[in-house]
């Protein structure tokens, strides 16, 4: 088992990665306050994994709640059958919820715990490949808006987030490459060597090796942990994560939530951040070969969906959450391992190469 | 015009009391991020506020959200329209939401700014006494759940409250009665000569002497400003300012929401609270005669509606956010002018004081 520290002062926390982690009642109990716990998942994580992690809480009083399955329920309304339950089981501030699943169920709990009595304790047990190199870790929480993504949500960490390697044995094969987009993502913005080893390591990876994952898994934490330590609410650097985020999202609000996975949208989005960033000079043409080849070898999606136009996308990117005064921040590559944020491009470099891309 | 500050470090803000301040731009400008305002209010409050307000916010892109008038609306389905609006007309990150209106404006508002786009800034300009000395003080947002008052919500401050005193001239008698049931706590928990004070200018408060009313408030804000400070997020010291809060969340959701005013049931919550600290020695017989009288002078309840039970009041007390371990913790009174939490006081006591008062 590896651990590493998200330093955050008071609200610091330790993420576990590791084989047979669920049962296991020490990684848990440290970090959960009060006798009441909710697990939150969905149901089909909870017929995998449910009657693993039990174990681990039995001296607890335990209540589970679920989530329906899919994004298009990451919804502000959907919340409520789960304050229902929490104020029925009367659940006092002391108590913990814990998040068992993938991203949106991270998510929505995370959420739930920052609102609930204006704030409760929560652990993230992500069981995607996504949610374990990204969403658990950093304390972005929320819903979606017919009009944007996480438009709703707050800044609030977990205590802890435990991550049970095997759990991704079961995942499904287009979830499991939307994760390596993610992981790529590291790669490319901060750590070259580590894109490197991802090139050598494809086919392992996407056959599941538990070796080879369990590495990529804990690079990706460690680049989010030192990135989200120096910049936990995106004053500035943290911006750097959204590598691909802002075309993404506008591709999964376009299409609508649940058709294009979300690491499918990123990776899509991660091939425009670098082709505008060819365009401006940042990272060369044998760079942007061999990050296609990378995702093709991950069975994910380089190309806009060809039914949308390069209109819906820019004006569905006017309204993401990285707007200021109208013109639109992007995450870019400076090279190959470095990223950088930039508004200062021509203008109408984005729409060509949108209209390109399609 | 009096000015106050509310230490929170980093989220420290003023607090401005005086007459004719809505229009006044500097008082505002300093505190608006962006070009971006979002004026959320009421029919009511608009009608009555609206245009004084404009003139201070005439170099800003301003919109206005009203949302429905009453404390039934303070619900998490009413939010929906709000977030609606900001994402059609693009308010970006650096917008500010300004919350002109009463408890449940101000409640809803800042919670609407806790969570749009994971937290933008907002003004409180409270225009209820209630509001005013109590609710657009500190920082704690939220709506209700049918099962619970405030149940769902944020500790989140503002950037500024903003005290205009002449909206106190068109406020109902009701809700200005409810709200020097707050002024009076203020007196009881932490300022004996400002209970004595209180008693000597009923007359004119309840005349709404402007005197009398900017001394009562800057009072109240004062006491509840010194005690945020020390304690933000309600870890110990902060309880005591909800004395008569139990009870009365209580009444207020036995009766339903909006039938008796959260003041109305702080004022019969206190004198509950009250006779219980009579029986556990901590007030005398003629401090709590001066209570139900000052109470009286200003048209306040001090009775249970007597078509409640003893059993409901107890049931729904345990849900409230107060309670630890199963066990209700009360605001009680060690002496007039001084509170104490407790949870140490015979199992049958509450019940009967319930009883008896019905």
């Amino acid at each position: 088992m590896k651990t590493l520290q998200v330093d955050l002062g008071p609200r610091s926390y330790p993420i576990s990665i590791g084989s047979s982690l669920l049962g296991r009642t020490e990684l848990f109990s440290p970090h959960v306050t009060g006798r009441q716990v909710m697990i939150v998942t969905n149901p089909t994580v909870s017929s995998l994994y449910l009657k693993r992690l039990r174990p681990a809480l039995a001296n607890y009083t335990v209540q589970v709640h679920e989530f329906p399955d899919g994004e298009e329920y990451k919804t502000l309304e959907q919340l409520l059958p789960l304050f229902d339950q929490l104020l029925t089981a009367q659940f006092e501030r002391r108590c913990t919820l814990i998040a068992l699943g993938g991203g949106v169920v991270g998510d929505m709990t995370g959420f739930a715990a920052a609102c609930y009595q204006r704030g409760v304790p929560f652990i993230q047990v992500p069981t995607t490949l996504l949610a374990q190199v990204d969403s658990s870790v950093g304390g972005k929480t929320g819903v979606n808006h017919p009009r944007g993504k996480n438009m709703i949500g707050a800044f609030y960490q977990p205590q802890a987030v435990i991550i049970d390697t095997d759990t991704l044995q079961t995942l499904d094969d287009r979830q499991f490459s939307a994760g390596l987009a993610e992981v790529v993502k590291y790669g490319l913005i901060r750590d070259a060597p580590f894109f490197d080893w991802l090139e050598t390591q494809a086919s392992a990876l996407m056959k599941r090796d538990p070796g080879a994952l369990s590495i990529a898994i804990a690079r990706s934490c460690e680049i989010k942990a030192d990135v989200v330590a120096q910049d936990e609410r995106e004053g500035g650097l943290r911006a750097i994560l959204n590598l691909g985020h802002t075309f993404g999202h506008a591709v999964e609000t376009a299409m609508g939530y649940g058709t294009v996975l979300h690491g499918e949208a990123v990776a899509i989005g991660t091939v425009l951040a670098a082709r505008m960033s060819l365009q401006l000079g940042g990272v060369t043409p044998q760079d942007l070969d061999r990050l296609l080849i990378l995702f093709q070898r991950m069975n994910l999606p380089t190309q806009l969906p060809s039914q949308l136009t390069a209109d819906t996308l820019l004006s569905l990117m006017q309204l993401d959450k990285k707007v200021e005064q109208g013109q639109i921040r992007l995450v870019l590559l400076k090279q190959l391992g470095e990223a950088m944020i930039s508004n200062d491009y021509p203008a109408d470099l984005l729409s060509q190469i949108l209209t390109v891309s399609l």
